[in-house]
Order: C-alpha cells, then sequence, then structure tokens
C-alpha cells in the first residue's frame, strides 16, 4: 500500500481522485487539503460519494505539514501548480502528477500567450513526462514528474494516435469539441454555469483562444510530425459530465485511408489496451457509454478525401483524475487498470 | 383576411404553424389536417398552446374536401409531399408551401441517393422557388410552389450568403452542426428519443450521410460559386429546440478576410433584414436568444486561413414554420415579420 | 395608451413584464430602473426576447427622475419594496402593482417572523388589495395599491377557492409544491443555483418555514373561514418555469364532496374565467401545459374523507408579471386578459 | 462463490443487478435470460457498464435450461413473476428474489384491485418474507423466497419504521414521492417517456390508485399498528434515477414528538446499519447524495402536531437491485454490504 497525498481535493478532480481512490487495493490516500474545509471529513464535504475506506479521512489546510517522500496529486489552479511543482518535485525529490496544465507546453511564448503569465521554472518542463497514458506509457513508467494532459486533448489525441502515420498527408484538421459543465472550468458561483444559463441551452467559447489548441498541436506533432492547419473549437453542453470531439481530417488527396484496412489495423493495435475501445460505426459513439469510466471511445468513416472520427471520453476521469491514476499505477508498478475499472 | 389551410397539422411543424397564425392578422387557418386527430379541436390537442382565435378549429381526415383555391402548406412526410405538391400545386393551381424535401434538390440522382425513392415528378422541381427568405425574396414574391428549406441549412446558408464574394476562395467549409431534439425528425415512440437516451448523452448522427448536405451544397454554389469541399456533421443536443452551426471555412491563403471591414460590411447589408441579427463576438451567439423567434443570430473570427462562423436559430421557427409563414407573407403581399414578432 | 414604470427590471421578473407589455395594446413602459444596467436598451440586455416595440427603451438608475402620475411595477425586494410604496403610493399618489410580499401579511408578528424585519408602515398594510385576480377582482378595479400574490400561494388559493363553500369541513392541508428555479428566488450566482446542483437533482427547502405558508392561510381563512391545520412543503425541480402543487384535504367524514357534483359546479362557476382552466382528470395537470401561460389548470379526485387537487401555473406569469399587468388591466378598465393572450 | 441466475436481466433493474455483481466478490451471475439480447455479450448489450468480470456473459432465452439449485433473481413483470416463483421456488426447491409485485400484498381482493388479475397462487403468499432488509433481517435470513420491496415502499417504510413506537398516535399520513424516469415503470418506447413529453415538465400520475400505496400501508401496520388514514401520491421528476418522499404525519395531539429526542434515539438505532443515514436538517436531503449507491437518507422537522420527514434512495439501487442483493447477502451468509459499498 503507497500512501499519498492530493493538494487541493476540494475541487471537482480532487473529488474524483478520491472517489477511485477509495476503491484502490494499493493507493491510499492519507493527506488531502482544501482551505474551504479543513478539519472536516470527506464523508462530511462530499456525501454523495460512497466512501467505506477514506471517508473519516479530513481535509487539511494548504499550509500543514505533508509526510515526507509521499507521492503527490495537484489538482491546483495553474499559477498555483507551477510553484508547487517546483517545491514538491524539484526541491523535495517527489513523485508528482500534476493535473493543471503548467507543465505541458514546452514553447514558453506559447505558453504564456494562452495561459496570461511568464512562466518561471522553464528548465522544469522538459524533465516532465506528458502524461497520455497510451502514447508515452514507457516514459511514465520512469517519470517522477507528469504532466497530466488536459480533458479535450486526450479525447482527440488518443484517437488521431492509431493514424499518426498517415497524418503526413493530412492538410487540415478541424476539431469541434463538446464538453458538459465539469470539463469547462466553470465555478458554481459563476453566473455563467448558473442553472438557468445552461439548461436547454447551447454554445460555443474561447472561439480560436483556448488553450488546450496548442497542446494539441504540440503533441500530434511529437508523435505524427503533422505541422499543418489544426483548428479546435470547444462547446458547452447541457450535461455535467462526457466530452465528445468531432474531428474532420482533411488528407491532401483521395483514397488516403481504406477503412476497413484501418479499422483492422488498430483494432490489432489496441488488442491489450485497457481503456481504448474502438466501434464499427461512428453514430454508436455517445457519451453515455463513457461516463464514469476511464474509457476513450473512437470510430470514423471516409467518403473521398475526408475522415471523420468521433471520440468520447469522461473528462473528469480518463480526461483527469482516472488518467492521472492510471499514470500512478504504472510509475508505481502496480496494475495499470488497478481502481479504475 | 387570407383562408389557409394545413395538412399534417398534427406534429411539431403543423403545431407551431398554428401558433403562429393564431396571432397573424392577415392569415386565418381554416382547414388543418390530421388523421390522429381528426374531430378534435385544436385546443384539446394541443392544450399547451394559448389559442384565443382558432382554439375552436377542428381537425379534419386527410380525405375530406378542401376548399377551393386556399393557400396549403404541407407539414408531411417527403414521399406524401411529392404527390401533394403535384395535386394542390400542378392540378388545383394552389399556392403551396412545402415543408418537406421532396422538392429542394434539383439532382434526380443525388436526391434518390439522400432521400431513398425515385422522384416521381422531375418536371415540377424547377417550378419551385427554393424558400431562403433573405436569399430569395424577389423571387419567393412571384412563386406559387415554395421549397420551405431544411433547418439545418437554414442555420448555415444565411450567415454563408454574406461571405459569398469571398467563397470562391475557400478550400473546404467544415461545418458542424448541433440540434435539439424536435430538430432531428424523430417520433416520440422512437427509444432513441426516449428521456433514457437523450438526457446526459450527445451524440452524433448520419455522419456523411445526412440528406441536408446536398442541399447546402446545392443552394452554396448557386449563390456564391462554391464547388469545393463541404463537410456537414450534424449532431444530437439534450435540449428541444435550437440549431447551433460551427462553421469553418480553410481560404486558400491567409488574409482572404478582414474581420473588421466584413463585420462593417455586413451590418450594413443585413439593416433592413428583419431576422438577421450580427453579434461582435462569436461567443455571444446561444440557442436561448434564438429560441421561439423567427431570428437568425450569427458572429464570426478569423485566424491567418480560417475563418469560423458560430449562427443559431429555432430550428422550428426560422428553421421551418416561421420561415414558411414569412414566405407566403411574402406571396400575399403582406408585411414580411405579420405574425413573427 | 397608458404610460407606466418598472422599478427592479432587470430581474426575472421585470424581464417578463417587458415581455409581456411589449405586445399590450394599451399599456407602454417608459420608465424602467435597473442600477446594473442603467444606459443599456432592452434589447442588449435581453437578447432572447423579440421585442419590437420596446427594443430601443433604456435602463435609468434608480435615483432617475420618474415621470409624474405613472403607474408602477415594484419588482423589487421585500424591504426595498416596503420603503417605495410608502413613497410612490403614499406620498406621490401613483397606482402601484408591487410584485414583493412587503403588505401581503396582515398579522405584525407573523410578518417580522417571516421576513426577518420589521414593518416600518403598517397603517398601509389595510389600504391594499391582494391581488388575486379571480377572487378579489372587484375590490381590484378599485385600488390604487394593489400586493401582488406570491407565486406558491396563486398556485394553491385559485383551485381551493372552488372549494370554499366546504372548507369548513376540512381538517387538514397539506400542501406539496415544486417550483422550477424560476420561482425558487435564487439568484445567478448562488452555488445552490448552479447546474452542478439542480441538474439531476431534487430537493425541499424552507420546510415548515417558507413565509408564503401564512399567506395561503391569511386569504384561505379570508375567503373560506378555514382555521384549522395547513401545511406547506416547496421543493425545487430541475426546471426553469413553473409550479404544480399537490394539495391533501382530510375531511372530517367522507362524502364530503362529490366529485361529479363538484366539478360541474366548478364548470359552471368558471365559465367567464379567462385563466382558469379545469380538467376532467388530475393526472392532466403538467407544467408544459401551462409555461408561458397565464393559465391557473387544475382538476381534483375524492376518496371517502381525502380530497386530492393537482394544480398548475406559471410562476413568472400568473404567479408573478401577468397577474401583475392583468391586475393593472382592472385598474385602467382595460380588457383584463390584453397582452396576455 | 456461489453462481446465480437472473431472469429478464435485460431491462433496468436487471442491468443494475448486473452492474453491482460484477464487482461482487461472493456471488457470480452465471445465467441470465432475455430473449430480446439472447446469444449477445453483456458488454455488447451495455457498452455504458464497465464490466471486467461478467463482460463476456451470453444472455439465454428464457425457455433455455437453467442450471440446477442456483438462487435466481426475477426481474421480471409482476404476472411471470407470479408464474415463476411457483415454477422456481415452489417446484424446484431454488432461492427466489422476486423483485415484482406479485407476492408483496396478502390481501387477494386488494392484490386483484391494484394489480388487475386474479393470484394463482394464494397458498404461497404466506411463505414470502418482504425484503425491506433493515426491518425484516431476521426473517430474511432463513427465507427461501424473497418479495423485494417496491421502490417507492423502500423511501417511505424505512423512515417511518424509526418513529413505529409514536405512530399509534398519528391521524394522517400524506405521502407525497417524486421518482426519476427509471423509477415509474416507463418503456422507452412509450410517448409517455419521450424526451418531448419528460423534460422540462413534471406531473403526477396514478392518484390515488398507484399499487404501492396498499403496500406501504400493509407494512407500515404489520410494524407499527398503524391504521388510520395513510395517502400517497407518486409524480414523474425529470431526471433519471432517485426517488425523494416528502411524509406529512399528523399527530392526534401536539407535543408528540421531541426532535432532539427521538434524532438521538434514531441515532443510536441505526449505528450499525450499513446503508441507513439520518442528517441533522430535512433540508440536506437531496437526490444526488443518493444516486447510484444503496443509502437511505433522511431527516424530519416538527412543528406543533406535525412532523414532516424527507427521504430519498436511489430506485434502482436501494428500490431494487442493491436491496435484492443485500437479501442474497443475508440468505447465503455473505457480508451483508458486499458488493455494495
Amino acid at each position: 500500500m503507497t500512501e499519498v497525498g492530493i493538494i487541493g481535493a476540494g475541487g471537482l478532480t480532487g473529488k474524483e481522485l478520491l472517489k477511485i481512490l477509495n476503491k484502490h487495493s494499493n493507493i491510499l490516500p492519507v493527506h488531502i487539503t482544501s482551505n474551504q474545509f479543513a478539519g472536516k471529513k470527506v464523508k462530511e464535504v462530499f456525501p454523495d460519494l460512497d466512501l467505506n475506506k477514506i471517508g473519516d479521512l479530513k481535509f487539511s489546510h494548504h499550509e500543514d505539514k505533508i509526510p515526507d517522500k509521499i507521492p503527490l496529486f495537484l489538482a491546483t489552479p495553474n499559477k498555483e501548480s507551477m510553484e508547487l511543482v517546483y517545491q514538491f518535485y524539484k526541491k523535495e525529490k517527489r513523485i508528482v502528477i500534476d493535473l493543471s496544465g503548467s507543465y505541458r507546453i514546452d514553447d514558453l511564448n506559447i505558453f504564456q500567450k494562452v495561459y496570461g503569465f511568464k512562466h518561471q521554472y522553464p528548465d522544469i518542463i522538459s524533465e516532465k513526462v506528458y502524461g497520455l497514458t497510451e502514447i508515452y506509457r514507457e516514459q511514465i513508467r520512469k517519470a517522477s514528474l507528469v504532466a497530466n494532459p488536459g480533458c479535450y486533448p486526450t479525447s482527440i489525441l488518443i484517437p488521431l494516435y492509431y493514424f499518426k502515420d498517415n497524418l503526413k498527408y493530412a492538410d487540415n484538421i478541424i476539431i469541434d469539441s463538446k464538453s458538459g459543465v465539469s470539463g469547462a472550468g466553470g465555478r458554481v458561483e459563476d453566473a455563467g454555469f448558473s442553472f438557468q444559463n445552461i439548461y436547454e441551452n447551447f454554445r460555443a467559447y474561447k472561439i480560436l483562444k483556448h488553450q488546450h489548441e496548442p497542446e494539441i498541436f504540440q503533441y500530434l506533432n511529437n508523435y505524427s510530425g503533422f505541422k499543418n492547419n489544426l483548428i479546435f473549437t470547444p462547446h458547452l453542453l447541457p450535461v455535467f459530465r462526457g466530452i465528445l470531439s468531432t474531428i474532420v481530417i482533411i488528407w491532401q488527396k483521395e483514397n488516403q485511408i481504406n477503412d476497413e484496412e484501418i479499422y483492422q489495423k488498430i483494432n490489432q493495435h489496441i488488442q491489450n489496451e485497457p481503456f481504448v475501445r474502438l466501434f464499427k460505426n461512428p453514430e454508436e459513439i455517445e457519451l453515455k457509454n463513457v461516463q464514469n469510466t476511464n474509457y476513450c471511445d473512437f470510430s470514423f468513416r471516409t467518403r473521398e478525401n475526408t475522415t471523420i472520427i468521433i471520440s468520447a471520453i469522461d473528462n473528469l476521469m480518463k480526461g483527469a483524475a482516472g488518467q492521472a491514476i492510471q499514470n500512478l499505477n504504472l510509475i508505481l508498478n502496480y496494475k495499470e487498470e488497478e481502481g479504475l475499472k
């Protein structure tokens, strides 16, 4: 049993980490922080979680002493995470899984542009491993600092990975993603996330300005060499959980892809992947199949020079807490799917 | 006061026609058909409509005699509409507004492919006017047969119209549309439209196979000359009313568009349009602003060689019944917005 | 055309008043206040309202001078309304329709207990007329100060009125009401009204402590003499509009009520009521039949010594703005349903 | 490991049984039937369930041979269950947990009236144990035939049990229950359960006619001697899971109950109950705290001669499948909460 801590455990991602770890056979949270809830028990703060193992664990203040050496999940805002990674990973030499966006982007100018502040520890950036488990599994096993991927990038980079040999022939990749409110970053006090403004409504946001677009581009380029036009548009669905992405690839010429062949190839490729599911028809991909699971479901269809991929994940699970635990399982040499199935 | 009839008045579109005409100063429905509801009063069938004028009007059987010469709205399925247009427009010389898809597509092969049956009256097709009011207004004034546009095409063809001079420089137009259940054609008895399968869920459907794609292409080509790649993907939202379309234009080269200039130009262009609203930021476009109205709202943003337009309509109003009445207002020489504001 | 003002026009009730008055033939809002929106046009603040007549009207500050003598709607919080009634009605001799709870309760001790502050103008309380139109119509015609009823009381006092001759034989009246979020008084910034806390959720609130319980009791006693046990429990539905009340009457003995007889009697009684609808079966009463209308729908069923009434209204219409305008129509001698059908 | 079967495993209750048993350490489903899905694997039929253990189990036809002696869950309609209990329990001597209503009611006349058919095996009725675990735990341990309680009765009989010593002083118990669609018995093909008819809507149903009212009365009388007036009204919420019941007790006189005293007494009483949670304030009871759990949450408040209890359960868990497995755990001498926490 490995003891761990969660910094920022009072938010949606922290809550999801607690929910998963409650049924994990090998990892036990012993130190969880939230200034808002300090002193309260987990079962008091989250009566909707059915917690037999860790219900009596109490929240600590952020300033309270953390047990030496235990690995930490950082479910903190970007700027805080930037500082905490320096302290916990660099100075205290802990294993750190950072769920924020602060160490994902390599280009400092792009980072500053999309996150709105200058990175203070550029040297550490190159030491992180990007925690997209299916793609960087071997590097993650040996990592001490994992930059856990954004929810939108996870839903996009996983399915595109299986087309990586062809992506050098793609001119444009146009991605239209739709997320439930838990994936869109709003606080319950924001009027924009009130029932009145979400229910029976739908809208796009941060058009051509979302911080996940350069993240997608960087890792897509990294694994496939793609360097052409990539467009990402996020939308806000009137549901609580789940992201569905519609990914349109425009190939340089027709017949770049034979759907049947590539289906067989991918099917073979993912045979041992515990959390990737390929479906025959893209109409079968829907949020309800992935909600509260760690799966990434996808399927695709090609016509002439266009391939459309539909993918879906649960933004709090595979898009955040689930993948974070999947990564720590690898680092600690536990079964990859422990706690997640 | 002009008396009119509605064939197929018991469905969602027929109900919306009744709701609008109840407050119309110049058009009065006197003959409405529905085999399911024949003999019942409108106010009994639709207690949720607040009908002071036509609440006591009774539904007739489809076989019942229709008053001579009155104009007719056809809110009937595609195959029925194909036959009824022949009878009511061709033989009986009535004014007909057909809300089905049966006379929109000019190419007979494409028609048969997407609608699944051979067109029996190809000669009539060329006599119709496509009822996209803002674009074909002058032709509609003189028309006797109007093929009222599909809901998705309306949300897409209106905003793109204001970019028509530039569309010859577009390589790809990628459209991702999301519709509430009332725009997706399901019947209340379909398990796919049960609460259980829609609520807290989201999915794409008819991927690369939707009958509205060739309709969009035909009229886009007609008014702009665009003939390159067009991709349309419809999705099903867990809401009742409204369509939001995300339209990505990939230009042949950068700087094809200056947002500020084109904003001013469009603003000028639509000054007298009663139902088109241009917004400064595409993030302002949302379903709740157009639900239960006849508006088409849109806005856009450009980066390098890409322009993203976001548009929204109410699928039952501007996307069906509202536009149908807007068109009949024009034909009968009434004020275009009568009954619609 | 009578010019009127709306104090506090930026909230949900103010918005509903604007929506109705936009299509009213005889009443025109010329002065509307909201510190938050001062200087902005109505159509900018509420793009989801389709306003042809008053879209360009601008919001004023609360301090701005109000045209002399025009009648005013007060859509202000309780304490503000208490003061404003003194100023506008008592000092400036205007006609005032107060939509708050500040002048509804006659008993000063009860008032202080449920509203949490001492009433400063007890003398004015007895000058108000309670604006439950169907019951106090003749008094309202002659009123200058109308205390417009609460939304829950409206849904309860209207149907019970038609049983008033029997209510002296009732021992207990147990009312279980369920309201959409717009009827429950929350602001969009309250975490309790966030999408996350309302959607796929349901709860009761203010149990045995809601300020509408004494309001219901006072007027029920006033029109029927009922003085026994009355219990009211409000609940919060995951919908936006509408209240459904389940009213259980326990009679002193069996056979107090013959459903068929009383149905005929009520049917007769409401024949000329423009906004009361009686249904045969209580299962037919549902929110969707009254949303966006000024109707109060109800039905009932009796078994032995128990009668269950189910009623429904739209809380923003008949439960607030609609009834307020219905009352002003009466005072100004316009057609009672003008603007409301 | 005990092998079991599920008859009628293709519906919502069957699906929930499969979901729970997938993570049960001691009970393994080996034979599951559904004519609709016969031949298919569980993971194909329910891709939204994350099934590691039983995903490859195939559905059988109802006629297929069932392994000898294994205990069976009956998730079948009332009439079928009546027959199957005779066959499986009486003739084949199996342990049977019947989730239908067919063996719950002792009075044959009442049974016929509320279920609409005559009971064919009256002798068996007296052999069943009613499976309300918290109340009949010791009898259940020794039972071979369990009539698993209805979802509404579970939400009502559990909290009332802790008031049983006082209920002889109650005159009236008025219960207003609200259920998500999964508890209201509709099939996805019923128009009444379409998204269009549930969403942004609310209504009561089966008023004074619901089959669960006599079930509640019978067992309430059984454990407390209550024999006065009991009224139960069910309502349909626009959510998928969960029941919240508002239970109003009218005592014969005031001061029958001291809230603080009874709170302490109940708190003591439930100390070892794994699935009963008492809250301080009835406003804290909400659906989201019990969804996807086996808990029954409740709280209460008294004023003069009235006590209001608010309770909540998940209708598919504690209201059906969860409680069924809790009962089989008792019979098989496994830990009561196995598979349920």
